[in-house]
């Protein structure tokens, strides 16, 4: 057995997991595997907001306070565009521009999003790959009481406000994994494959919707561990409790870890929540995250039960 | 006769003389027929450096001090664009973008230049018309002693440093004026049509070398008249002396004069230059701008010229 440890993952909740792992471990043995099923074009841009909130926090440029962007940013750029009439419903910081313009004009010379992720990667000293779900557009269209949403309209715009009914993934069926990505699924000899505490509907579905994904989580014989991303039975933040009763299920670990289903060999949920019963093998653990040491305590959790899954 | 006038122009310098003429008459009466051979794409961006300083001038929005950009810009993506090693050569300001990315996306949608500079000008209350000379690329390229250089290589990249032997706009000969362009130059009830005192070479040649341009000027009845670039026989900044050497011209009011040769019917010279040898009817007047009132008393002194050989 090796080291190695692959996380698929969303944004903030999983790139906090991503940075804990990262501190636990070398962190060059650590695989995040990012959705980009967010991922859209804003004023020409092309934005990937979870593979930036990686990038972000593992570079220790995030702005924690905030929960999304950079620290220390500054927002000229926005005065400037409403002077002008432009759309300012997203947000666009003065230092977050340099990664959507580097991306656009490399995406827009024929270059993969890998490629270039990892090159951002590199310049930021970041040990960690970050490997973007898939270089092929995939793109998360919310159902909802207002009618189909493109998912910033709906998470940014809309503010998670409409009712959603069914979420899908256009693109998905027929992208092709980015490259790394089934290696790091597919090498026996790593330690885990974990699912970091994202919203599974709208960050970790649109990972799994890739065929080739899918596929290989379901092969694999190494330990494949979610950690709940509800905490004391609730969300920590973000849409997910809200998103679960609309599509009518259950807002627990249990649901979460149903929802999966046979991907998984096990589940690390809250010590707070309340008794669950679940039909796969669990462990339980203080998993809010909010300093580096919460982090690196999730990680040694997740890691821990995974260890023990491997009999 | 309308208090009509039509001002070729480039940048900075042509800029002063446009705002003072917008401040001796009705604004809206003026129109800037603006260089765009500086015009080129800069990590991906669509950068009109002299169309934007019209606006930033005509606006009240310039960094008066450091003579390009806005007043209070910030430095934020410039510093993130250098931690990600891209190429940071020319000065990008966070404010300055939200032109560069608006324009960017809306001639990626197909929208001509010109439509685009009108709503900019618009949205920030600007009386006057800019006009971009065309809406067609033409591209200024430097033939230097380094080799052929895209303009903006030589000009900041490379600091004006390469020694110029010859000077062409590339697409020039097949461009279409913008729409308003022609129109301004015919109209025969005009009070005037005003050559700036920008760089002869590198940012009035260039609309000159647009042959409907070249045609209306030279058909015109109204009076034509140039301010000259030099004061007290110098350049007041920029390569213009320094171009007129290396191109074998006396640095002198006559050699711009000559230059435009029978396109003008007069030309407006600085006080403190030498006796000069016109061959066209000229005027001196103190025609250094550094104040709002310097502005409008060489804006006065131009129309007052071209008032006089109306005759």
């Amino acid at each position: 057995m090796t080291g190695r440890v692959t996380v698929l993952t969303g944004g903030v909740g999983g790139a906090k997991l991503v940075l804990g792992l990262c501190h636990s471990m070398k962190a060059e043995d650590v695989t995040a595997i990012v959705n980009t099923g967010d991922d859209f074009t804003h004023h020409g841009l092309a934005i990937s907001p979870d593979i930036d909130t990686l990038l972000y926090t593992l570079a220790g440029k995030a702005n924690a306070a905030q929960g999304w962007g950079r620290e220390g940013e500054s927002w000229t750029f926005m005065q400037a565009l409403r002077s002008l009439n432009g759309e300012d419903w997203f947000a666009l910081g003065d230092g977050d521009l340099a990664l959507h313009v580097l991306r656009t004009q490399r995406l827009g010379e024929g270059e993969a999003l890998s490629s270039i992720v990892a090159d951002f990667a590199s310049a930021w000293r970041i040990a960690a790959k970050i490997l973007p779900m898939s270089n092929d557009p995939v793109a998360t269209r919310v159902q909802s009481d207002e009618g189909e949403l493109e998912f910033q309209q709906y998470f940014v715009k809309r503010r998670c406000e409409p009712a959603v009914r069914a979420i899908r993934f256009e693109g998905a069926a027929f992208a092709k994994a980015a490259p790394g990505v089934i290696e790091a699924l597919s090498d026996e000899r790593s330690r885990a494959i974990l699912i970091a505490p994202s919203n599974p509907f709208l960050s970790i579905d649109p990972i799994l919707a890739i065929p080739s994904i899918r596929r290989a989580l379901t092969e694999t014989t190494v330990p494949v561990v979610a950690v709940s991303p509800l905490v004391g039975g609730a969300a920590v933040k973000g849409p997910t409790a809200k998103l679960m009763r609309e599509l009518g299920l259950e807002v627990s670990a249990t649901a979460v870890a149903r929802h999966y289903g046979e991907l998984l060999d096990g589940v690390l949920i809250d010590e707070r929540d309340p008794p669950a019963c679940l039909d796969v093998p669990n462990a339980r653990a203080d998993t809010l995250m909010n300093t580096i040491d919460d982090r690196k305590r999730v990680a040694h959790a997740a890691l821990g039960l995974a260890d023990s899954l491997r009999g």
